[in-house]
């Protein structure tokens, strides 16, 4: 049942014995790098006297700019020649940031992920397919490894060409696959429309969704659409990539490894710390790499942590599901809004298919939101005075949800442009 | 010099007899397959009696189409709990072939990957990016995983996006690229659009140019525009994938690694042995992996071995490079010509860029073959009676080596349609 059951269910003091004594190793290893040594002296700290997970309030978070404006070696704390990959965001917004490993560092990595896919059941003997992409985003290659090292038949076919995934998925018989959340939901409707039963006519008993935020109600469909459980994921390129945190099979938060991460959530404004429940910003400090130390960093990500024990056994925190990220959210007359809060409305409605998007507009100098939703089909060709009530009743919904009432259209199935790799859930026409 | 001295330099006499040692193994794990199973009793063959590489000849040879018919398991020696990956090759045409691999195999492959990137000075302190794709495809994760072996910087890019690749491999100082040889002058034909020069602007020393028949002028073209070596090498998912065969330092043929492999250089009609030099189709016989024994393997490479020694002290016995593939050959009027010939011509013509194809029709009942021909901008925008001599000169040089006279057209350079993938070299339209 566990991967490392001493790490696994270790006693919190114990780890946050652990935690302290990792600190050092880290921070030893970032006095190393430019960057913070810098850090260290504008700020006149001296890391040596850093001994507690309580000191470490006093260093100043990193963000992704700072990885940025530090290209390529302002975080590397190792020499150049004991790097053996490295990863990198796409750098569609500019010089891309990179995270450099050590092969110790892979090694690790690989256990980690190992230690999820082993706690949602994964085992030598399942067939694991990867949808996720392979190459500098670390989603493909990250998965591959832990999936490698725990045995299981892994097919590396990488994303899209979805007549070839359930081709795949047929003949191989796979058991598990990792995918986008909502390409699991396009993808299922796509096997539906090839006249099979998700359900029926697969192998699958697991899948591993991430790279997304979403929603428990965008779970649930994928769930329901594929008979099988589907687990969520966490992680990012600058904390290795997948295996950050993970949800057991309770569902109920996504362990976070307290052995590779000093966790903190805090507000985003003040940084001050937020208590169990609260959401705020995810702060994670490297604890278990040695190339690219990385301390307090702001993940942008959006959560709450969880102070109770989980019934599986695990003592590592656990988090909730990504609300959103802080840069995702946008102010619509003055509202915070979160795509997520949206998607939460439309996907509990049981008349409403699986795709939506969200169009921000501005007309005579006001702000205007137009949601369009899909319809499934049983409803969409029916009653017409059913369909504007379902339309008075998705309005009223998101005007609970979000304090504004936006426009909102049914559309027919299957009208809205799909992707198969991350979804484009708003489009913002203010800027132009 | 050596990543494993003692087998890379054995004695012959010792490395046959390891051969047929291994050859046992193999045919061991054959008969736990469906498909050896049922050839042995077909042809009423006792793999207990098959001792020496000799009587290995009665075995018939095994075709791609066997493998497709045989899909999913018919050839698969091992449990399915023990594999970990399986590659499959595009399946354009039908139903993919597709090979098992236990770790054990997947550890051998990444030693035999790491054995010819050490062999062409691939060290620990080298950023190696690598430009193959990544997932079902071998190219990729192959010599991902022996470059990792090795412990240079590995840079998992994957395929495309020129621009993307010569920031990475200017930001990153990349020693060593991973590349099809004709997106190989594609790119430096884009570093110079750039106003950059391959040689001085960029910091390799070496390419592994592979996937890709090509001629040694091309070769030669690769390494003047680089100002590096270019490394040929061989390989194909049936046997793993890269690795099968590389060139050494003295690039006069591929040394085929004998303990992985035992070769055969057959007449493609008769299946008679070829001698030395003698250009035959290579069968392969898989000496060194579980999950998926392949006897007699009919690549449909063509090429030659050599006899003599190497002067690099390895034993492992040679392969030319390519000539074709014996179902790339056209007949046009009779005469069995490959791209390949054409190719070696055309880059051997100082004047000609690097980009050409070739186009069969059919008029009035007779085969027409066109040259398109890109020719360098200093030429082309010259002196109009050159230019029709050189045209002349291409035909005549042409005709002597493939025997028939094709038209031939000279064209701006550019004009012709770029691959960042695999070259498209011959468009029949005599089919339709």
């Amino acid at each position: 049942m566990y991967w490392e059951k001493e790490i696994e269910t270790m006693p919190r003091e114990e780890l946050m014995k652990l935690q302290e004594q990792r600190l050092q190793k880290t921070l030893e290893q970032a006095q190393k790098t430019a960057f913070y040594k810098e850090l260290f002296r504008k700020n006149h700290l001296d890391p040596q006297k850093i001994k507690t997970l309580e000191d470490l309030r006093n260093v100043p978070p990193t963000t992704k700019e700072d990885l940025r404006n530090h290209f390529p070696y302002g975080f590397l704390a190792v020499p150049l020649e004991e790097v053996v990959r490295l990863h990198s965001s796409s750098g569609t917004t500019g010089t891309p940031t990179v995270i450099y490993h050590t092969a110790e560092d892979l090694e690790k990595w690989t256990n980690q992920v190992a230690r999820c896919l082993y706690m949602v059941g994964v085992r030598r003997g399942d067939v694991f397919q990867n949808m996720m992409s392979y190459g500098l985003f670390t989603g493909g290659l990250g998965m591959h490894y832990g999936a490698e090292r725990i045995g299981a038949l892994t097919i590396p076919i990488g994303p899209g060409n979805s007549k070839r995934q359930i081709w795949f998925m047929r003949n191989f018989k796979t058991t598990v696959i990792h995918i986008i959340p909502s390409y699991a939901l396009l993808l299922a409707s796509i096997i539906k429309s090839e006249g099979l039963d998700p359900k029926e006519d697969l192998y699958l008993h697991t899948l591993l969704i991430g790279a997304e935020p979403h929603s428990e109600e965008t779970r649930r469909r994928i769930e329901e659409s594929f008979g099988a459980k589907a687990y969520n994921s966490y992680g990012l390129s600058e904390m290795n990539g997948p295996g950050v945190a993970f949800e057991c099979v309770y569902q109920e938060g996504m362990h976070l490894w307290e052995d590779y991460y000093y966790l903190e959530v805090v507000n985003p404004e003040t940084l001050e710390p937020c208590s169990p429940g609260e959401v705020g910003e995810i702060l994670l400090t490297t604890l278990n790499r040695d190339a690219t130390p990385i301390i307090r960093y702001r993940t942008r990500d959006l959560a709450y942590y969880y102070e109770e024990p989980c019934p599986c056994g695990r003592t590592h925190r656990r988090i909730s599901r990504i609300r959103g990220r802080s840069d995702d959210m946008f102010i619509f007359r003055g509202v915070n809004i979160f795509p997520i809060q949206i998607e939460k409305v439309l996907m509990n409605i049981p008349e409403v298919a699986s795709n939506y998007r969200i169009i921000l507009d501005r007309e005579d100098f006001k702000d205007t939101m137009k949601v369009e939703v899909e319809i499934k089909p049983e409803f969409f060709f029916g009653d017409l005075l059913k369909l504007e009530r379902l339309r008075e009743r998705i309005k009223a919904e998101l005007r609970s949800e979000i304090l504004v009432t936006p426009e909102v259209v049914l559309v027919e199935p299957g009208s809205l442009p799909v992707s198969e790799g991350k979804a484009v859930r708003v489009i913002d026409q203010r800027k132009m």
